[in-house]
This record gives C-alpha cells, structure tokens and sequence, in this order.
C-alpha cells in the first residue's frame, strides 16, 4: 500500500490467499494493528479454519471480534496510526443475511467507516459471481449482495487489489 | 472505446457491475442507442432484475427484446453512427439451450453479425466457469457452451474488458 | 514462455481456452513434447473431451497417462531439451481425493519434481474458488485443496498466466 492508498480492499476466490496478501501489507507497516474477525464458530470446520488463520498472524496483533456490528467496532478503534484489518466481509454479509439485518443500510453504515477513518484500512472480500446460477434462492440473494457491497467498497477505497493463486493483480490505485 | 475498438466484449461475474460498465462505455459516445435485451420475465425475481436495469438507463435509448433470434434482431437495426448494446449473451445461450435450439450454429450467426456490423457493438456476457464442477449435467453443458462462446466472442471482437466489483480490467485491445 | 521461464503454470476456469494456451506455448519451442494426461475416462461424457483435447493436439505429442502417479511419471520423462505439459492438475488432484491419497505429501512430491526438472514445464490448472461456498463437504474440500495447491504451484513456477476467454493474463513473470 502507496502513501496515498490508506484504504484497500483485497478481493479473491476461496483459499487464493487473499487472507495472507492483506497481512503482509498490514504487517510492513509500523503502527498498532487490529485484525476485525467476522467468522463465528459455529461448527467444527470454521473452528480449524479460524485457529488457522490465527496461527498465521503474528503477536503484534490484536483481535477483535465483529461478526454482526462491525462499522461500529470499527469507530470504537479507528485512530490514526494503526491499521484495522477485517477479514473478511464475505462472511459478515452471511451474518448478517442469517440474521435478516438490513443490508443495504449496514452497507452505508461500513462504508460511511471506511470513509471517515482515521487508522489505515485493509478490507478482506470473496469475489462468488463468477460460477454458474446457484440453484437456491438464498445462495443468489447472498451472491447479489456481495457482489453489490464489493462494488460500493470498491469504489469507496483507495486501492483495491484481486488475489489468484496468492499473487495480486493491482485493479484500482496505484502501484505497491 | 478508442476509436479503433468498434466491437467490444464485456465480461464479468453475477452483479460485478459488467451492465453500467457497458452502458457508460456506450453513452460516452453519440449517436443513436439500441439496447437489445435478452431477458424474459418469466418469474417476479427476474421481473424485478429487468426493471432495475432498465431504471439505469437514460432516455436516449430504445430497447429491443431479443430473447431468441437476437442475430436477426442486430442486423435489422445495423446501421453506421449507432451503437448496440447486447446484455446479456448468458441469458441468450440459456435461451436457446431451453428451446433446444443449435448452439454452435447460433454462435455463428452471432459472430457474423458482430464481424460484418456497420454500428458499434457492445457485448455483455457471464463469466461463469471458475467454480467448481456443477452437479447436474445440463449445468455442465450451459458452462460448457459459454465458455465457448465467450473464447469465440473474445477472439472476433476488437477489444475485450474483464469487470471485477465495477472495475474493468481490459484483456484485449488498446487502452480507453 | 521466455527463456527464464522455465516453469509455467497456467490458470482458467472451465472452457477458458486454458489447454490450447498452454499447447500453442508448448508447441512454439523447439525439442520433444510430452503431454501428460490426468484424465481417466470413466463415463462418456469424459470420453468424449478427451477425444476432444486429443484432437487438438498434433502428431508431435507423445501422450503419458498420470492419472495418479504424476511425479514419478514426470521424473522418469524429465530431460534436458524437452517440454513436459500437464493437463490438468485439478483432475489429478480430484483423482487423489478420490483415491483418499494424502495431498499434501502429493502436492510436495509434485512441487519438488517441478523444481528439480531439467526439462520445461507447462502445468495446466482449474481456478475453482470464485463460486459460492459449495453445498457439501467433499466438493468444499475438494475447492480448499485446489486453491492451496495452486497458491504453492504460483510460488514455485517462473510465470504464471490467468486465461479468461481465450486471453491470458500474465500474473507473474515477464512477458510472452
């Protein structure tokens, strides 16, 4: 991330080591670094895949978890000088879908956030657009929301990269 | 669209912004406007998606249903100074595999259209291959086709962009 | 492929024009060509895109079947002035699976016969993480080793293409 991009957003596939790309960027920065966790528990796979990604993050992190009210925890945090990294919003839209929140206004709500921040922003988001009509109606409400949110935060941050295969392809803003 | 780029491809996942992607490509320029539209609203969902579309275009153009013989509907209204629009060649291939219609000779039609137009031309199209492999065959024979269709389009157009959450990546063809 | 391309791997989604990619690179050097097939046929519909695959192929290729034991199979032809050309990873890990073989070790073995090859190598794989979260648990399995599979290959390899439609994108390496 360029001086001039403080906010990214950090686009890929399942297991394209999006999560990895966007702590490199955090971590070769100075500053107090919070990693925002949307995941949530719930099941024995999610388990292992939260304690993995843990294990990849070094101790000059802190946790916080947001997996419903993450704008607001966001605000409660943001000061300049650190970094917020959440990983990842795939995974809070779902939340908040489960939960029937309204997602248009939680969409505002992130991104008046990202705008307004004082601490460096790094956002963590699945690209899911790209397979064939998923059959049931909830999996397309969901893609269509994702794909809406990644829209509006892409035009909302700085810089945005996509992630394939672990290498990054620069979409928006300027170089590394 | 640069001047030497008068046939376009765009590509992209399900609400990656690929449709005003196109439009704003096509309303930069002048002249008269045709928006070919291949959907059919056969249920409310896809009602509701058409109206929206339609909502974000302007006055200036003229829609033309084409959920079927859309290479007859093209070069019925092929005249130089225009410019058509085509959103989106997906719903089309779905079309026409419900109607058990010849696919390849189809494409060839289209192709043919697209090469011998005297307007410019603007082509929206699903890319739907990078998931896994979809459990029931006809799934697997649509992503088959389009796929093909996209490589046909891709190679017999001028120019091609990728859009990724509202951001076009051009593939083929020079810089806009 | 440049000459300080020796390894190459090759990304698409399905019908992305990744295999004729891959083989026009191939084809465009000089020295014999092996062409490694991890496809088994065991249906028709399979019989058939092999046929199909083979077809593209001219009478310069000497066709291995790997459909299991790909390293080994790769070490016992790799040879200085050759071009070996896998086609496709994504089969032969969904053969491993299937086969409740360990990936990783797998994935290691591939990864070392890749670096120590004196041969060129042109590996062929599927980008499959850009869906929806898939329904059941051995096609999410299946999509997790895939990604990390891929994200080591990237790493490993020279250069890496992306093909969308036809069209690659070199996402790592210098170019064509």
């Amino acid at each position: 991330m360029t001086n001039t991009s403080r906010t990214l957003l950090v686009l890929g596939g399942a297991r394209s080591g999006k999560s990895r790309h966007a702590q490199r960027l955090a971590e070769a920065g100075g500053g107090a670094r919070l990693f925002f966790a949307t995941a949530q528990a719930y099941d024995d796979e999610m388990r292992e895949r939260i304690a993995r990604h843990q294990a990849d993050r070094n101790a000059s992190w802190t946790t916080v978890e947001a997996p419903i009210d993450l704008p607001a925890a966001m605000r409660a945090e943001d000061a300049g000088g650190r970094v917020l990294l959440v990983d990842c919003l795939t995974l809070w839209l779902s939340n908040l879908l489960l939960a029937d929140a309204d997602l248009e206004a939680a969409g505002d709500d992130l991104i008046a956030a990202v705008e307004q921040a004082q601490a460096r922003i790094i956002l963590v988001s699945n690209e899911v657009g790209f397979g064939i009509v998923p059959d049931n109606a909830l999996a397309r409400r969901f893609r269509d929301a994702a794909g809406r949110l990644n829209q509006r935060l892409a035009a909302a941050c700085d810089a945005v990269d996509l992630v394939v295969a672990g290498l990054p392809l620069r979409l928006k803003g300027g170089q590394l």
